[in-house]
């Protein structure tokens, strides 16, 4: 068995599975200076993804290209195996369907040398459920992007119960020398974490349409004109950190608390026990790290201010 | 009874509680332009207010004062009367419990003069039961800000039974004037819409931390490095537009629909009914407008970056 290759010795990376998800990690690769390998079963595979891929080139470009960057450094084959024997990691963006994605899985896992990781994009399955009929079920991990890859930089990584703890180590190390920001996840969890919190308001979103409580367009402004233009650069947690002034998340809890039994969203919270509140305030202020809420607010006032006239959404007054 | 005056018309605003919210409000109103009288029962009420003014002004500057905007123009009061009685328009930002709410306004009602609009700050209360103890519930309206007020552009407006329809109409026309994103809501909701849908996702992020499932920082980084990027210009409707590709929502709701069985949060998504994907999808491509999908994606990708780059979120590379 060859050695894994270190997460900066990668050259060459293939892509199974070529739609939007797909297509978006061949663009990001492209752009950061990998030979990309492409295998996907539909007959114009080819001509999307370098449609694709041309769509996505002019923002990355404003980005700015890694040395060597170049479209034509992609190679798209119509043999899985072409696609996957020359990789030195291997990303699989195939559609949503278990059973798809199972056999997938075991055949690149056969076609695929043996040190090669093996992620996969899946938006809420875990990796113990979908190596199922895989051999080398150590290798395969969740690296899960977010809409488009080539441009949203979270990537979610969680292995399955027969994942190496190493394969997840060395994937997070890879993901991140490509410029991703990587969450390691310790547990399986379905949807993982930031498709739970999305598909939580997105569903609230579904009953408020369905009882004509909201219509979409007012959900998106909602969201675009309100809370969605701090969660850019502030989560929701160290939102709350200031909407408690400087008693922070600790004074937050204790005084609106019993919101959380308010009828304000069909979902029941949990109950605010002082461990969960403990985990909660500890977290939070981990998270603040040195920032005062002085700090943070500042911090928050100026990054509105970018936000806002980046995106025109000045104050047109009088 | 005198004319209500015209929102273009309005000179002075009256903020009845200054503390966090209450404050951003006469920071906002002071940078476009107005004179603000301000009362809250605290003893350092009005050095509180000052500290709370002069840390937002920096932000106010830079996106650009309205004529005449000037820190000096706010008068901070002891009597309620003092500053009601001259206003021509009322602000109510009391904290969160609803007897202190139905006895202030019930008390704020009763000083101001009766062609004024008074507006109330809460976060999820119903005027419906705030005004129970005020006589002139025809004026009393649910105008809800976003913390913080001063930056943040979304305010939700939505009367209660006794609320006149003229009163809901003038506090929507005077707040896009003042330069504010107003929804106008035809009916009260515990919540409203946009924390309806922070406190389903709010909820689910302290059932994960409760379970161990993540941590808050993990939660904080999975919305700023994901979802929270897209949402400061596309809420889920549009989001979700984009993410089926060409095809649009009808095409997402048609293939993704079946997850909204999976596990992927805690709260139960209502069924998606020939109706409810049908006003999903109306409503989307009526939000969406002239743009077509391939427009969306362009201006996606064009603000994500300018989005990125103001933020310093730029991939590092190798």
């Amino acid at each position: 068995m060859t050695a894994r290759v270190a997460p900066e010795q990668v050259r060459t990376v293939a892509c199974v599975g070529a739609g939007v998800i797909g297509g978006g990690w061949v663009a990001y690769f492209l752009a950061r200076g990998y030979r990309v390998r492409a295998w996907d079963p539909a007959a114009d595979a080819e001509a999307r993804l370098r449609t694709l891929v041309d769509t996505a080139w002019p923002a990355l470009t404003e980005l700015g290209l890694a040395p060597g960057a170049n479209r034509d450094n992609m190679t798209v084959t119509s043999e899985l195996a072409d696609a996957v024997s020359a990789a030195d990691y291997v990303q699989e963006s195939a559609p949503e369907q278990l059973d798809l994605k199972r056999r997938l899985l075991a055949d690149i896992d056969a076609a695929t040398p043996d040190h090669v990781v093996i992620g996969s994009s899946t938006s809420g399955y875990g990796m113990t459920e979908m190596a199922a009929d895989a051999v080398g079920g150590h290798r395969l991990v969740v690296a899960h992007p977010f809409n488009p890859p080539y441009l949203i930089p979270l990537v979610e990584v969680v292995g399955g119960t027969r994942t190496a703890a190493d394969v997840v180590t060395w994937t997070a190390g890879f993901l991140r020398h490509v410029g991703k920001s990587v969450i390691v996840m310790d547990q399986e969890v379905p949807g993982f974490i930031a498709n739970r919190l999305q598909e939580a308001l997105w569903r609230e979103a579904l009953h408020m349409v369905a009882n004509g409580e909201a219509t979409p367009a007012q959900i998106d402004a909602s969201i675009t004109d309100g809370p969605g233009l701090r969660w850019a650069f502030h989560g929701p947690m160290l939102t709350f950190h200031l909407a408690g002034g400087p008693g922070g998340m600790a004074h937050m809890l204790d005084h609106f608390g019993p919101s959380l039994l308010s009828p304000w969203t069909r979902l029941d919270a949990p109950e605010l026990t002082p461990q969960l509140r403990g985990s909660v305030v500890a977290g939070t202020e981990e998270a603040a790290g040195e920032k005062t809420i002085a700090d943070l607010v500042r911090e928050r006032d100026r990054r509105l201010v970018d936000v806002l006239r980046v995106l025109g959404k000045v104050p047109g007054g009088s």
